[in-house]
C-alpha cells in the first residue's frame, strides 16, 4: 500500500474507508475518509485492505520528509496548539495530524494566509469536540502552553471548539501567568461549509499572538463580515449564540481589542489596558479541585437538587436577579457551609452585579455563608472555584478578589 | 390608638416603629416605618404602645369606606393584579392591602400619575418577593386574570417581581387564551430609591393594557432614560442585567412594540404581528406537571448530575452551542427517555436555535430520544415543558411546535 491508494483499515470495532496519505508518524495511518476528513489510526493490529491503487496523486513532495519551511529571523514564533473541534479539523484535515505534532508546512498547507506572518511550531493536545472537554484537558493544554513559551514562543494560538472555548479560556486564566498573548480561537461553521470563518479567525489570532497584550484571550468574528475580529478577555467572553460566526462577546462591555481584517492589511488595537508582553514571569498553577458542582436555580426546583453539593468541595449557585434562590433553600445552604462547601452566588442574568444586602432573601443567603460572586460569569466561577479550592488558602476569600479580570472593578465607568 | 399615631408594635419577635395608618381590613394593622415602607400586622397577639399622639394629619377620607374614585363610562377598565415584589410595595405601602383586596383609590394614591387614564380594579394574589414565586401561585395567578377578564376588564396589569417574571409570564402564556392584553411588570429599583422606574413602569403597563394586542406581555423600562418602555413577548423575554431599570430584553430580536412616555404622552406602537383584542375566546388550561427538572450542563459536570431527572416526567438540559452534552451522557439520557423522562434540549448560549444535526454528539442525542427545542429560552422550555406534559397527548411532539411566540419560525428574516 502507497499514499494515494484507497483502502479500507479495520482497528478494534471501526472500519475507515477512503485515500491513504502521506503520515507525519510511523505509528500511524492517515486515511482521509470519504466527508473530507482525515482519521489517524494506529497501526498496530490495524488490517489494511487496498481497494484501488493510486486514486490520488500524490507526489513526493507532500511527504513531511521533503520540504521544510524556512526560518525567517525576522518574525516572531507562533506556537499552534491544537484540541480539536472546527478550525483544528482545518489542519487536521489536510495532515491528518490527529494524534501527532504538525509543523510549519502542515499549518501553511491548512491555511496559506497565515505564510510570512511569523514562523510557527504546531502540537496536539487533544482531537476532541469541546462538549467532550474536562478538565484533566485544561491540565494538559496549559502545561503544553507553558512548555511552548518556555521553548521561546512570542505567542500561542489555541485552536479549540467554540461550545465551551470560554471554560478553558477561563482555566487557562487562572493557571497561568504569561509573559506573551495566549489566544483562542475557533470556528462557528464547518470547513466543508462556504461561509467558514476559520481562515479569518486564524489569521487574525496570530496577528493577536504577536501583539503585546500578554493575556489568555479569544479572538473570533466580531460580526457577521469578514471584517474585524474581537479580542475579549479569556475569563469575560461567552458565547452568545448557537450559530453566529460573531457569537462570542463580552459581557457588559465592548471588547479588550480587536484585529482589523480585510484588504490584506491586519492591525491589532486595544482598547483597554491590559497585561504587557514581558511583564509577568511565566508561570503554571494546574492543580484543580474537580469536586466542584454549579446549579441553575428555577422556579419550582425542588430543595433536594442542592443534595448534588453533598459533601463536595464547591458550589457555583446561578441565581436569580441580584443573587438569589428560593428563600427556604437558605438553612439548606447553611448545612452545606457549616459541612465545609464553598458556597458562591452568581446571577443568571449574566450581566451586573451579584448583591444580596438589598432584599431579605439575600441577607439570609450571607448569613447563611454564601460568597458573593460579584459580577463573575457563572461559569468562570466554576472554574476559578475548582482553581481556588486547590491553589489559594482562603478560596471564599479569593472568589472576591480579582486575579484574571473575571470581576470588573466597581471603579470602572459603564462603557 | 388612631391613624395617624406613632406606635410601636411588637407580634412574635418582631418590634416595629412607626406611623399608624388607615387599614382597609379590620385584621390588619399598617404601620408606614421610618424608611418609607409599610407593613401590615396582624392584629392577634400584637402589643400596641402609642409613643406619640397625632404625628400624622390623617383625614377621615383617607379610609376606604370615605370616597370613591367615580367611575368613567368612557375609560376602560384595567385590573391591577398584585404578586409582590418591588413595584408592589408601591401600592401596599400606601394601602397596607398586604393580604386584601384594594380599590380605584388605593391605586390612585399610590401611583397619582395612573389617574384619568382607566377605571381600576385590584386585587392581591400574593406578597412574595418573586424568587419564592412557585408554579402554585402561577395557577392561582392565572385563574385571577381569568376572573378579571370574565368579570369585564379591558386589560389586565400583573405587578411582579422582577427576578422571575420571565417564568411566571411564560406560564401565563401558556394557560391562558385571553381576549385583551395581559401585562407584567415591576421595578428594578426599590420604591425608597430616587431612581425608582416604578410610575412609569406602571403608566406604560396601564397603556399597555389597553391598547390592541391580546398577549402576555412584559413592560419594562427600554433605557436607561425615563422615556420609553419596551413590551416584550412573555415567552422570549428575559432578564439580562442585574441591576439596570433596562434589565428586560427580548432575546435575539427587538421587542413587539413600545410606550412611548415623557413630555405627558404616552403612545403605544407595535413593530411585529400579534394576536389582536377579541380574537381569542377567554379559556384556561391551568394544568401543569410539577415533576420537571432543569439541568445546566457544564464541563467537568459528572454524569450523575442526571439522576435529579430518575423517575421525573420532563427534563430540559441547557446544553452548550448547539445543544450539546458530553457525549458520554447519550446512554443514560436514552435510558431516562426509554423510562418515561421526556428529555428536551435547549442552549445556554440564549439566543440561536438548537440544532442536533450538525455534530455526532447532537446525533446521538436525537437517537437517544431527545427533543429539539428549537430556539426556545431554557426557562421557557421548562414551563412549556411542565404544561404540555399535563395538558397535551403528546408532549414530545408539542414541544417543538410554536404555542404562544415561544419558538420563533425560520421564516422569520432576522432584525
Amino acid at each position: 500500500m502507497n499514499p494515494g491508494d484507497r483502502v479500507r483499515v479495520e482497528r478494534a470495532d471501526q472500519t475507515y474507508e477512503g485515500v491513504l496519505l502521506p503520515s507525519s508518524t510511523s505509528q500511524n495511518l492517515v486515511v482521509k475518509l470519504q466527508g473530507g476528513y482525515n482519521v489517524g489510526i494506529d497501526r498496530e493490529d490495524a488490517d489494511v485492505d487496498v481497494l484501488e491503487s493510486d486514486v490520488y496523486d500524490i507526489e513526493e513532495g507532500d511527504t513531511e520528509e521533503s520540504s521544510e519551511v524556512e526560518f525567517d529571523p525576522d518574525l516572531p514564533t507562533v506556537s499552534l496548539i491544537s484540541t480539536g473541534g472546527t478550525i483544528a479539523s482545518t489542519v487536521d484535515y489536510r495532515t491528518g495530524a490527529v494524534t501527532a505534532q504538525f509543523d510549519a508546512e502542515d499549518v501553511l498547507r491548512a491555511v496559506p494566509d497565515l505564510a510570512g506572518r511569523a514562523n510557527y511550531r504546531g502540537r496536539v493536545v487533544a482531537n476532541i469536540l469541546s462538549e467532550n472537554m474536562t478538565p484533566d484537558v485544561w491540565q494538559d493544554l496549559a502545561q503544553a502552553v507553558y512548555e511552548e513559551i518556555e521553548a521561546g514562543a512570542d505567542g500561542v494560538v489555541v485552536m479549540h471548539g467554540t461550545d465551551t472555548m470560554q471554560f478553558t479560556a477561563s482555566a487557562l486564566s487562572f493557571m497561568l501567568d504569561t509573559p506573551v498573548p495566549v489566544v483562542f480561537t475557533g470556528s462557528q461553521r464547518s470547513a466543508d461549509r462556504p461561509s467558514s470563518d476559520n481562515v479569518m479567525n486564524a489569521v487574525c489570532s496570530v496577528e493577536a499572538a504577536k501583539s503585546d497584550a500578554a493575556e489568555v484571550m479569544v479572538c473570533m468574528h466580531a460580526s457577521e463580515s469578514d471584517d474585524v475580529c474581537a479580542l475579549h478577555r479569556g475569563t469575560r467572553v461567552r458565547k452568545n449564540h448557537t450559530s453566529r460566526r460573531d457569537a462570542f462577546e463580552t459581557v457588559g462591555r465592548k471588547p479588550l481589542g480587536e484585529v482589523e481584517y480585510g484588504g490584506g492589511e491586519t492591525d491589532v488595537s486595544f482598547r483597554r489596558a491590559h497585561d504587557e508582553r514581558g511583564e509577568k514571569e511565566l508561570d503554571i498553577s494546574p492543580e484543580l479541585e474537580s469536586e466542584v458542582e454549579l446549579l441553575k436555580f428555577t422556579p419550582g426546583m425542588d430543595e433536594s437538587a442542592l443534595d448534588v453539593a453533598e459533601g463536595k468541595a464547591g458550589l457555583v449557585l446561578e441565581g436569580t436577579g441580584l443573587g438569589h434562590v428560593h428563600s427556604d433553600w437558605a438553612d439548606r445552604i447553611g448545612e452545606l457551609v457549616d459541612d465545609g462547601t464553598t458556597v458562591v452566588m452568581t446571577s443568571q442574568c449574566i450581566d451586573g452585579r451579584v448583591c444580596a444586602r438589598v432584599y431579605d432573601t439575600g441577607r439570609d443567603l450571607l448569613d447563611a455563608g454564601v460568597v458573593e460572586g460579584e459580577d463573575m460569569l457563572p461559569g468562570t466561577a466554576k472554574v476559578k472555584l475548582m482553581w481556588a479550592l486547590a491553589n489559594s488558602a482562603d478560596p471564599a476569600d479569593e472568589m472576591g478578589e480579582p486575579l484574571a479580570g473575571e470581576i470588573t472593578e466597581r471603579s470602572v465607568p459603564w462603557e
